[in-house]
């Protein structure tokens, strides 16, 4: 009934509108006008104030009461002022949503003088976060897979869904680099390389848009490694560091793949904001590398923040930007900057083809055909076993036979551990690990909690231990967890959020298991029973007397809705792991950063100490009592298979130049009687240069897969003019001399290496 | 007898070799004549290869053998190729090396053509690295002294007991920020902040130059942030930081205390090594701030070394300069950057008299008299006291009262833990702790070990304990430990030196107590028996449950000789504690870096969380089970004595400009029945900036004396000109707008403020 009035009242609105309407059509909403003459002659009949709101972001809260679900026709008005894009992403049924979503669009399209549509935004870094969306897991699992093409697949869906709602603008994926593991969003990166990121964002945002769903690449730039790993904090680093380490992953998502928004971030770097960093925003982003479209805030915004080269603010609680008629007109602001901006975001909305089809919903009837279909939550569970990774597999415990008698134990045993940014509610849906591995069993599955995630308490214990010794085979999970955004953000006494250790604005000092889960885990494994260890968590987790006293030991990252199914998948071997970590795994925070490409003066290594498990100490200097590398390494990962790799055959040695493309070929023989896929990595070593350079870097890879016995020939190609280094004079050259490509299984698993040199 | 030998044969060259000399005095000998006319003067004379010597460092190894002590002829040929300045810090006696530094020094003045003579160089950051010199406290504890005066004195001292054995150049100071934890040099340091370590290296460089021996103000630039704590390695940081945070210190040390010497580091920045740096050392250092002597590498060197602006290479193992010549020769290296080069250094020598005063180097019957005097053993001790902070002391446990019954224990309880940079054997001399406190007692003072500092066995523990139920107090000693640079280095079965938790090259992990220590900590304090914990270390320990289970805690850098009565003097009351800490102590490396100066956007805090001691968990957000903050920070430190502030009083408040100085006043009283000495400290905050700044910044302190009962009014000046930021296109400015000065007795006690508005 509510709905049916809000429609009436529209309706009335309509009528009294469109009879204002110019009869001829205007040059700007005529389809095949070139682009740039439809943004000139649009901008030409804009007043300030229109130009204004569309650099401003409006809320289906507007016109919707979200509590009690009634029209506020007096909305729609507000939404006139804030109506570049608006936000939807609340917790509605998906009918809701598109009937209410229409009902603004239309407004702005029939109900203005000049009928701009709008771009309607939602969160979907892992999934549309709206309710029935299918859900997927966590990007830092995604790039883990090392699965370009699922990925892009995952994004396609993404959008399908999206556009069914009439969403047109998901805020995913992030170009930023976990390189801080402390900092909560850790989990919604691709991973703390930026070649291995660009690449799984180009794969984002190329199957976003393909379904005419505007992507957005945020947080630019660097925000992924604040001081101290807080969140929003300052981001220290140089120009060169900027440039070698931070920025190729935003490029590769923006520019490559032709990103139609950018997002940019809450940090400074070397103490200049991002949102009024006129030298990143507009001298690298738009100067350097062209882009064409527009940056939005995060939220809030600066004076300066226009100027900078941020063009639109984004959130409806400040709204620093509603100065910016007066300051033109009382000459502080100059009316090119302006429009600028506002072409910038019409240049999107042109391009995407908005004005001719301002919303793709389906009707309601059709929304559940398109919705969370079966052909989606199969790629979601195909996607999430891709993603994991067998870390130990001590006297090939695993893959477990389907007969034996399983129990499952742990407080993520039974539990949806879902990554930031779901729908409020969400837990309740999906496989966890428990029902997956009972589905797929053909023994005997119980489970028991054993401890809750957030507590000390080892009461129930006991039962957890008669439940290891009376089964074949122990599964315990545990890890680190969020929560929903409802709850994340609003819950709990403090209204600061409920419990949780990762998270946006949930960061830690400490990678260790909480609470009592790590005597959880040691009161499993000293029963005897083979006991199999899954970490299910955001980030890293530090107990590496684990990964010696545990059967085996898998990773997965936050799951999909089909987690618990992709999770018996790998367990009893219909799937063969062949996830790679996308992120190095330290002994302890106190030895971090442990990423792979540290600057070639870095990581020098005297000997390293170490703390025995009975406390005795054997001595060292780097560290004293620890060591600096990684205790898993980026890209590692076992398979249940074994791969040979022939040595490294290179298209070209000597005499190469800048704009070369150099084939390395390698082949790869299954030597295991199981069909598996290998994660082929290719990385290239500058033997002299003139800066310090990264002592290897990523640049290429293959995920093949190999049936058993057989060989399968890769070729990687490197193209020689991403070799070059930014110089003491910040120009960025392909220097002369030795490259060394190495090729292996992991960042340290090198099987082999050949060289070229460039002239 | 083969000293004897040596000088007949020295004897013989003096000989043969006068008789070649020129009797017309050149202009560059001439005392009075213009400096830059004496250094174009002796370039003129100067042969290719005789610059390339000026430019390399010698070492009185090459002529005296130190395991057989002979004499090597040969060496003095050698010499002639290197020298510059020549390194004599061995672990030989005084004698030998006034002795020893004379032939070589004699050699090159009457034996080479040009008679040019090298600085004499060692160690000396706490003293002279020479047997039988005074040994004073670590530089981390200089700083908590806010002493300049002492600081001044002490450097007075090494100017002294080193120019009597004819050393004219020391490696000393410090313009590195400890602000890297991990990083084995911490304890060389003046401490996290810029301005603290600025003064206290001003007041170094001021008191050992005025002695007549030049400073090497080092590590040029930034080199005390590493990646990974790891020694050597690579820091990440932009211009901006540089240039706020990092180079201050230096540029006070350097140029406004007109060192005479630089020493690069070994590190990079933003991916430039130091030592190839041009725009740091050149642009920066000489164009920017005009310094006109010479800089040293810290060993080896690159090709670019010398046209970046480092001059000299240290080392005489590897030896990159000698391609000098045929470089200039054949067009490769500019003629003018080689003189440029040797002309910074002769101008050292030729500022400090060294032509005129080649060595001052008093008589081996004189030595005993300027070496290791009871006025710099006095000195010695009244440092170390004004530098031990009291972090914490329960119901007043101290003063103690000298007749009571007192047991010392722990490893470094009997056992002079002095800090990096001693020479070989001196743990054998020195004040213990225990000495010190038997000393000052009049009861019974015994002493146990409990544990040694590398093991985790507790079999003493009994006897510990015993000894604390049967004492009225107990001291408990223990810390982090270094080594002698010889046991640091070449002991221990790897070659890589004896075990070791700081020092040079020993970087930790982990800010906990090692091995038993923490564990024998906890069972004195459970004997019941008031429990005095005192930290012997070369860096922040992170035991936070110490501080709320022991009855006093006490922080002493690694000591003076006199170490041990330095902390009776404090425990008994003698000495009123007045060290305030030159670094923030965390609760656990997890929380690093806790530096006070934070950027404005950095540590924001939502709420957080904590693990009780009983295991029991309070979930927060920024962390969620621990905190950002400092546990105690920059400038914490108690007195026996309570100090009442005034409110804070201005000399101007409008109308400010930036070459004004502002004056702050406060009245400072003392409200106890105690003399004390109180640490003032001036922080300010620049309200709103064009880019993000500090939150606060030290801008001043003034250590001072009240009486009980009396007040003390203490001005402190600002200049205005010194509260600049580097601005978007990194100019500095000081820009328009309020400035709130905080005046407190640490960087969080703050106690008054007052606002001024620069126009």
């Amino acid at each position: 009934m509510k709905l049916l009035l809000a429609s009436i009242i529209f309706t009335i609105f309509t009528s009294l509108t469109t009879a204002q309407n110019d009869t001829s059509t205007p040059l700007y909403k005529e389809p095949h006008a070139p682009i740039e003459d439809r943004i000139q002659d649009l901008l030409s009949r804009m007043t300030l104030e229109d130009k204004l709101s569309q650099l401003s972001e409006g809320d289906i809260a507007m016109w919707m009461n979200l509590t009690d679900n009634t029209f506020i026709p007096a909305g729609l008005k507000v939404l006139e002022l804030h109506s570049g894009q608006f936000y939807v992403g609340h917790t509605m049924p998906p009918s809701w949503l598109a009937e209410n979503i229409k009902i603004g669009q239309d407004y702005l399209l029939h109900n203005t003088t000049l009928g701009i549509p709008a771009l309607v935004q939602t969160e979907g870094i892992h999934g549309v976060r709206i309710a029935n969306a299918t859900i997927f897991n966590s990007p830092i699992g995604h790039a883990c897979s090392w699965n370009l093409g699922l990925v892009e697949e995952m994004a396609g869906v993404i959008a399908k869904e999206a556009s069914a709602l009439g969403v047109s603008q998901i805020f995913a994926p992030l170009g930023d680099l976990a390189r801080e593991l402390r900092f909560g969003r850790v989990e919604e990166m691709f991973g703390e390389d930026g070649f291995l990121a660009g690449e799984m964002g180009f794969s984002y945002v190329t199957g976003l848009q393909r379904g005419n769903v505007s992507a957005t690449v945020k947080h630019f730039a660097a925000y992924g490694s604040p001081e101290q790993g807080l969140n929003t904090g300052p981001v220290h680093g140089g120009e060169r560091e900027l440039r070698t380490t931070y920025l190729p992953s935003y490029k590769r998502q923006i520019i490559d793949a032709g990103a139609y928004s950018v997002m940019s971030a809450y940090s400074s770097y070397d103490g200049v904001p991002m949102i009024t960093n006129y030298h990143i925003l507009t001298e690298i982003l738009r100067d350097e590398w062209g882009y064409k479209y527009w940056v939005t805030s995060d939220s809030g915004g600066t004076d300066r923040a226009l100027e900078a080269g941020n063009d639109v603010e984004l959130g409806t609680r400040a709204f620093t930007y509603q100065g910016i008629p007066s300051l033109v007109r009382s000459g502080q602001l100059r009316q090119e900057v302006v429009d600028t901006a506002v072409s910038r975001l019409l240049r999107a909305k042109f391009t995407m083809g908005l004005f001719e089809n301002p919303y793709l919903a389906v009707s309601a009837d059709e929304l559940n055909t398109v919705m969370h279909t079966p052909e989606h939550i199969a790629l979601a569970r195909k996607l999430d076993a891709e993603s994991i990774v067998l870390l130990e597999n001590r006297n090939q415990t695993l893959p477990l036979k389907k007969t034996a008698n399983i129990t499952v134990i742990g407080p993520m045993g039974d539990f949806m551990n879902y990554g930031d940014y779901v729908i409020n509610g969400s837990q309740y849906r999906g496989v966890t690990p428990y029902k997956g591995i009972k589905a797929a069993s053909k023994g005997v599955v119980t489970y028991t909690k054993g401890c809750e995630r957030w507590s000390n308490d080892q009461s129930d214990f006991p039962e957890a231990i008669a439940a290891a010794s009376a089964a074949d085979i122990a599964v315990v999970v545990v890890g680190t967890w969020t929560r929903d955004n409802t709850e994340l953000w609003n819950g709990g006494a403090t209204g600061n959020g409920l419990n949780a250790t990762t998270g946006e604005h949930v960061d830690v000092s400490s990678l260790n298991l909480v609470g009592a889960m790590p005597h959880l885990v040691s009161a499993i494994i000293a029963t005897g029973k083979p006991t199999i260890v899954v970490f299910s968590s955001g980030k890293p987790i530090t107990e590496p007397w684990i990964s010696t006293r545990a059967s085996a030991l898998i990773q997965q990252f936050y799951p999909s809705e089909e987690g618990g199914n992709a999770l018996a998948d790998i367990l009893f071997g219909d799937e063969n792991p062949s996830g790679k970590l996308s992120v190095g795994f330290p002994d302890d925070i106190g030895t971090t950063p442990v990423f792979y490409d540290y600057l070639n003066s870095g990581r020098q290594i005297v000997d390293s100490g170490r703390v025995f498990e009975n406390g005795s100490l054997l001595f060292g200097h780097s560290y004293v009592l620890n060591s600096p590398q990684p205790l898993y390494e980026f890209g590692y990962g076992k398979s249940y298979s074994t791969f040979q790799y022939s040595s490294v055959e290179l298209s070209k040695t000597t005499g190469v130049k800048a704009n070369d493309i150099i084939t390395a070929t390698v082949k790869i023989t299954n030597t295991s009687n199981r069909d598996g896929k290998e994660v082929v990595q290719l990385y290239v070593k500058d033997v002299i240069s003139s800066v310090e350079v990264p002592n290897m870097q990523l640049r290429g890879f293959e995920k093949v897969l190999v049936k058993a016995g057989e060989t399968e020939t890769v070729n990687i190609n490197v193209k020689v003019q991403d070799l070059g280094l930014w110089d003491t004079r910040m120009r960025y050259v392909v220097e002369p001399g030795e490259f060394v490509v190495l090729v292996g299984s992991s960042s340290r698993d090198i099987r082999g290496n050949a060289s070229f040199v460039v002239e």
